[in-house]
């Protein structure tokens, strides 16, 4: 007899990556009847001795092998509006862009969302800093202990998707704005 | 009875990347005997209705089947100093990114020179705008049509390293300073 377990059918694993020059970051979460799970999270540093190509590519193996692993259905990463400089930009660009290679050679559905809406929705501040975010979702995922800053960031993007992708999605495109960690939420529906 | 003939020892294949947010160029180039000779040039144009992971996830496949269609032993990109905005320099990052980590990947050694540089060899001026970088390479390669302006990019910064790369090996970590189409030199040790 086939299930007809609603919650079970909507079980989504969500990726969170928080790409870097030197450092990084993912988070794995699972949502599942309403509720979001953490599943694993870490962090990619490739040597600072290897040269740029080749700690690219170790980033690149890197980010499929975990794709491979943990198979998620969706990935998340921050839009970037600005940089403190067009050579920080680039830097930052290398990263993402192998981020993304990786994210669209496994076919992943991707979401970007703004480091504000996430700050926001995680810690009740779009200003907050690393800390808080640190800290609130060490909270919010009941973990053992603090994960690493570029993790952190990485399953915040993954956790904010994870409450406000579905809510989102019944509006089409919209954004989702939150008060608080997490709630309550008004929708507004994006251009 | 093994091979005496010095020139067959030194033949190099060299890989000129020049990577773009919409499309990328390559040129595939064969050093031997102290000549250079063209092997192959082309452009990598992921389709534009495609999302950006998509795009950038092409982009890694296309440069993944090039390398291992033409077997390089080097690799050739532009440096990049700087871009014309935050913005910009992100977007070109990202191709960046994904042309270095395909190179990384094949284990290949990376050289880069600026566009200066790469000009000023090529066309006898640092300032040359496309057409004449496009004109000098199809002259100086003896192609039958003009190739593509990205292509032509990718083809004279292979072209630079086919010239100025054994030159500048034999003084070690060196600047190849040119006047004129690719000659006569002038070698200046950089720091």
């Amino acid at each position: 007899m086939p299930s007809t377990d609603a919650s079970a059918e909507a079980r989504v694993r969500i990726l969170g990556i928080d790409p870097g020059s030197t450092v990084t970051g993912f988070g794995v979460l699972e949502r599942a009847g309403g509720r979001v799970c953490h599943v694993a999270h870490g962090t990619v540093r490739p040597q600072r001795s290897a040269c740029l190509s080749e700690r690219l590519a170790r980033l690149q193996a890197a980010l499929a092998e975990l794709i491979a692993t943990h198979h998620p259905d969706v990935a998340v990463i921050e839009r970037v509006f600005v940089a403190a400089s067009p050579r920080a930009a680039l830097v930052l660009g290398h990263a993402r862009g192998v981020a993304l290679a990786a994210v669209g050679a496994a076919g992943l559905p991707l979401h970007e969302y703004t480091p504000s809406q996430i700050k926001l929705a995680v810690t009740g501040s779009g200003a907050a800093d690393k800390r808080q975010v640190q800290a609130m979702v060490q909270r919010l995922l009941a973990l053992a202990a603090p994960p690493p800053f570029d993790a952190a960031d990485a399953l915040a993007a993954a956790l904010y998707h994870g409450h406000a992708g579905p809510l989102a999605a019944l509006l089409g495109r919209a954004t989702v704005r939150t008060r608080g960690p997490l709630g309550p939420r008004v929708l507004v529906r994006a251009r």
